[in-house]
């Protein structure tokens, strides 16, 4: 893997942006130079990196000349802004917020699914998945490989620290409310203060609300058929999402029916499941055992009796590992090769 | 409504006992004498009801003559003893338990749904659906009415209380283990005792494994599939279910998509599910909402893209109350009119 010459990391003191910066150690990424990028509000403060502390740069006036390659996690509203900017300066930007995801000339790549995308970068910029469609793509790619996939319905249980720190922080304190268990039989039992980032209390909860509704579907929901069927090439893919969010701080998880053109073979599925870098097969996937390691988690394969090409999963992987962070850097490395 | 005569509840010092209790002052139901039972361990000790202390008998030697009806609620193992000697003594049984759900010469009966089934009890006893499968049933049997059900795709999201007191008493000790936010970033940050209730640590997880697997499924799915089933009155109905633990101490829910025999009308089914006093339709129906209230809270009533006839719907609903203890009491309020 050659070097990456100067690599911008755009959004650094974010919870991405950690994240990010955590596996690039891991990982032991080559680069000749390493600049940390966040908005004005966070700009000035200094971040350690491998025993040397470097200063967070102003996006908004910082010289951007001489960039190789910028990891954006700053939100859609300032990549909208930023990333062309870090391109026109000759950058390959890799962004991991919603804005460019559907655009028609930006490819939205997930390297162990659709790594030949990534060569047709008309902007100079890379889309990397949301963070709940991410972990739902490589069984998925696998199933329409061995199967042929024609229909997909999920149901997810996503982590607070998907809507980042502030989520965190709202889960934390709401859990550190004393008597959690008087909810047991009074919903209104907890003297909670009132929620700010989610639409309800998330403590001793799940809310089937994430992002804004759009003609009965979320925005979340949205993204996870659209990214889908642009991911897996698939673009008439019949595909329905609800998406919930649960009182987990990370590991988003999904129940999938994929229904397809030829009848599935769970051992076969078993086995390619397995064979694939991207996935873990194991008896009792769940968030916590996902949290901190690469690998999406899948287990409860079993066909689905419901339907005449059936078959069930359960999946659960790291939202800010293989959800963000980890395959931006993975498309990096691709790209490097 | 006539007097229920003498009535017993069977398994009254238990979650649901606590529950029946609670519900029979609520609806102050005319009886002539209160007997409450439990098992051997539990028998001797006093229970409160309107101002009286009443002793609790010993389910396994008290005399069982004069009863007229009985309550159960002292688990599957218990229930097959005790519900025939109880029916053989001349009461009727309403059992909360598994035991006898399918037994064909067993009615089992939501009172909203299918109350004529009631009638037809050979055995002196009726079953109580399932808590998960109960959330379910007004929704399901007001689209199988409108439209007409096909197919039925359903992953849950089941609350701790559905597995008893030593559910609650499991989840609320891990939430009390300090700095449960560690979990952010590493999965096994916090040091939880062992569990011993659930599968895996519920407190920040989802657990997709409830009760013992058969062949890919678990019991807890086989029995939203058969008791659906038998319920609606659909002895062929197609039904897909997922059965996940979240950490939430109470209120059931339920990510439904339904596949109907005719286009549904999303306009029709609200008014229709408004109209139904078990149903209350809210944007947001969440556990917490659901948890001390007798309607299910349904919301997020949508058109599936992904099916020819599809619906979509969530469900919320206190698997104590309606999936337990109010059910329960609805069919003995139907039997004494």
């Amino acid at each position: 893997m050659k070097s990456v010459g100067t690599l911008a990391v755009v959004g650094a003191t974010g919870q991405v942006g950690a994240v990010m910066r955590h596996i690039l150690l891991e990982r032991q990424l080559a680069f000749d130079r390493l600049r940390f990028f966040a908005s004005p509000r966070s700009a000035g403060t200094f971040l350690e990196f491998d025993g040397h502390q470097l200063e967070v740069e102003d996006v908004e006036t910082a010289d951007l000349a001489g960039i190789d390659y910028a990891l954006f996690s700053i939100g859609a509203t300032a990549s909208k802004i930023y990333a062309p900017r870090f391109a026109e300066a000759g950058a390959i930007v890799i962004d991991n917020s919603s804005a460019y995801r559907m655009h028609p000339d930006v490819p939205l790549v997930v390297p162990e699914v659709n790594p030949g995308d990534a060569a047709h970068r008309a902007l100079g910029i890379i889309a990397n998945p949301n963070c709940t469609t991410m972990i739902a793509m490589s069984p998925l790619a696998i199933i329409d490989r061995l199967f042929g996939l024609n229909r997909v319905v999920a149901a997810t249980y996503q982590a607070a620290s998907g809507a980042g720190r502030a989520g965190v922080a709202e889960l934390s304190a709401q859990l550190e409310r004393p008597n959690l268990g008087a909810l047991t039989f009074d919903g209104g039992a907890v003297d909670f203060a009132p929620p700010v980032k989610f639409p309800a209390v998330l403590a001793g909860n799940v809310i089937p609300l994430a992002g804004e509704l759009h003609d009965g579907d979320t925005s979340e929901e949205e993204k996870f058929v659209n990214e889908s069927r642009k991911i897996l090439g698939l673009p008439d893919l019949r595909v329905h999402a609800t998406c919930v969010r649960v009182p987990v701080f990370t590991g988003h998880s999904i129940a999938i029916v994929a229904e397809c053109q030829t009848p599935p073979e769970v051992g076969r599925l078993v086995a390619e499941l397995d064979r694939h870098k991207g996935c873990q097969v194991v008896d009792l996937p769940t968030p916590m055992a996902s949290t901190g390691i690469d690998p999406v988690l899948v287990g409860r394969i079993r066909l689905d009796r419901s339907s005449t090409n059936g078959v069930a999963f359960f999946v659960s992987g790291d939202n800010l590992r293989k959800g963000a962070a980890l395959n931006a850097i993975q498309i990096l490395e691709m790209l490097l090769q």
